[in-house]
């Protein structure tokens, strides 16, 4: 059997020693431990980045993966530490709702981390990614039972990304997520999207404007494009550009589409 | 026999969650894999740079590290991805002459992937990288067949990095990459070359204030200087400084050596 | 016996190819290597800065692991290239005081790299850390006994890190490192500190605007606090903020505190 697979998703940023202090620690514990970085470049105490984040990497990877995330703007606070599993995946992060947008979080497994037993003997008041959920990890590669760490909960926080509304003519609803090229991704679900008529970010209103396309490069370069993610949502794009630019766009910024006859339903063209 | 080792370079930077849905749909086909970050940080679609990149890095690894390279502006268009084996390095890349800056790429082996069978179910538009090269180098580490991915093509993009043109008293090329400290890495190969009594970058004509040297600390901090890289090329660097920035260089920038008396060839000095 | 650990540490910058040169050498020549990045993003040739890193993140490793550092502004230059076991810590690195905050320092088994054996057939002028560090490191991991890689030395560049002085009722320091979330951390250790009346950053004073906290959360966000670090020092931080931002600190910029009665002993409140 393989190692065990242990990744690292974190607010640390990728100068800083806090990460590798994360993998000496847990390699410390378990040196056959396999680690895997997924990001330490979240942007810092962005829990709902991070929930999107893993919403989209953590389906990727084999169940055997232990994820551990560590952005916790309440460190030190009397918020939980939490395992979890949720549909097969398995994780260890602060009950601030970073995971909860995972297929299964209404259903999930979670043991508050609760066995001192278990964490570094000294644990400063801010850096339990270090003291708490590293040598946890470990343990947990080791091969120890979760319902050792503590006792389970049924209540967490959650983070609810709002599904879009439906207005007259249209579907009402927000940035949630930019890229590195500039994408700029929504909440509006795109599987059975008829293309709109009229897409309004902000306070600009585009009509006959942009192009509903399958993949960027069906648009010359520089033009404004509207598709459907590789997550299977609402994307708004340049060709070869970074729309976020273009539209000065940011996170939780609104986004309505409208059709100006006809219904919401239909093919996506 | 160690476990297969499989590069990743992309241009997904390090927060967005793209290289990391890379990793787990490798992982979760060959939980045995061994993962290695080249870079996430390729400026976003830039062809001309990782092909400098991987020309750098590649011929530093083992024959047997397979190398996934996805830097793709043609993702969704009717662009290739290729298998490639050059000079024994094998490599999956978008058709976009990414690769052909190394060792043996005229005379590589190329096939084109065109068997589904080793894609994931579902092919997005928009993200090949997961949908089609990382499975492809799981199975590839799994040992089966390249030949089996798709047919050999005898023609694919090729990336030119033009040599330099012999002018009068001269040569004439241009700035090809600049590296983290600044340093202006130039088309111009330093092997045999006399040391120049003019330097013209952009618009700045230097003489009698470069120096030619063998390491950066031969000279005092903050001075200029003229040097053969790491990889065998004419860089211009300032010594604990940023030559970049001094001479406002950018990728592209043509850059003219002169002798004022003799030739061109002759000792390095 | 899980295979070798050798971590990364440099300031190449994540998008340059010379961390991915450094790895293609140490895998060519032990392929069963297991590779951890600590960081690619220590400030160009800032040794003090990469001293502070190892600080911080080399104590949290198992003692088999082998730390290669490359930040090496005297490349090229005579300074020798180390290695050095400290305290059961085992490092490669050039010889500019970076690995001298490290615990056992002073007492320190040092080697000067001299034994081209072990290095790169072809030894380049500006890139030593691909052409004699990576090799030696794989040398290392495969079983070489330290004592063939060159004579052992007695003196070595040491980096300090002054104490803080004591003054009129109270202590003298300056700012050593700002994290990612711009806490500013300082040379002043906190263990059995008493909270401080006054501090002063640069040409701030601050008196009875800031709140001596065990962790972030105890304060509202956006209030200047002051803490132990999780490493043991006075840091200044802005709970959900930037400290750094707020009080334009910089790195080397004098702290002091000042009680306005009694001592500077007792506990830390």
């Amino acid at each position: 059997m393989p190692d065990p697979i242990i990744t690292l998703t974190t607010d640390f940023g990728a100068s800083a020693p806090y990460a590798a202090a994360l993998k000496g620690v847990i390699l410390t514990l378990n040196s056959a431990a396999r680690l895997v970085d997924l990001t330490h470049e979240i942007p810092p105490q962005d829990v709902r980045y991070v929930a999107f984040f893993l919403a989209t990497a953590v389906p990727c990877f084999p169940n055997e993966a232990l994820h551990v995330v560590v952005v916790d703007p309440g460190v030190g606070s009397d918020r939980a530490l939490l395992y979890i599993e949720a549909a097969g995946r398995r994780l260890l992060a602060p009950d601030n709702g970073c995971w909860t947008l995972l297929e299964g979080a209404e259903t999930a497994r979670v043991i508050r981390l609760a066995e001192p037993r278990y964490w570094r003997r000294s644990v400063s008041a801010t850096f339990h990614g270090r003291d708490i959920l590293a040598p946890v990890a470990a343990h947990l590669s080791l091969g120890i039972d979760p319902a050792q760490l503590g006792p389970p909960v049924r209540d967490w926080v959650r983070l609810v990304i709002p599904p879009p509304r439906t207005i007259a003519g249209g579907l009402a609803g927000e940035v949630v997520f930019i890229d590195n090229f500039g994408n700029v991704i929504t909440n509006i679900p795109t599987d059975g999207l008829r293309p709109p008529d009229v897409l309004t970010i902000g306070d600009r209103k585009l009509q006959g404007t942009f192009r509903w396309v399958r993949s960027y490069s069906e648009a010359p370069p520089e033009s404004l494009v509207v598709l459907g993610s590789s997550t299977g949502l609402l994307e708004i794009a340049v060709a070869r550009g970074s729309a976020a630019q273009c539209l000065e766009a940011t996170v939780g910024m609104p986004v309505t589409i409208d059709w100006t006859t006809g219904d919401a339903g239909g093919s996506a063209g």
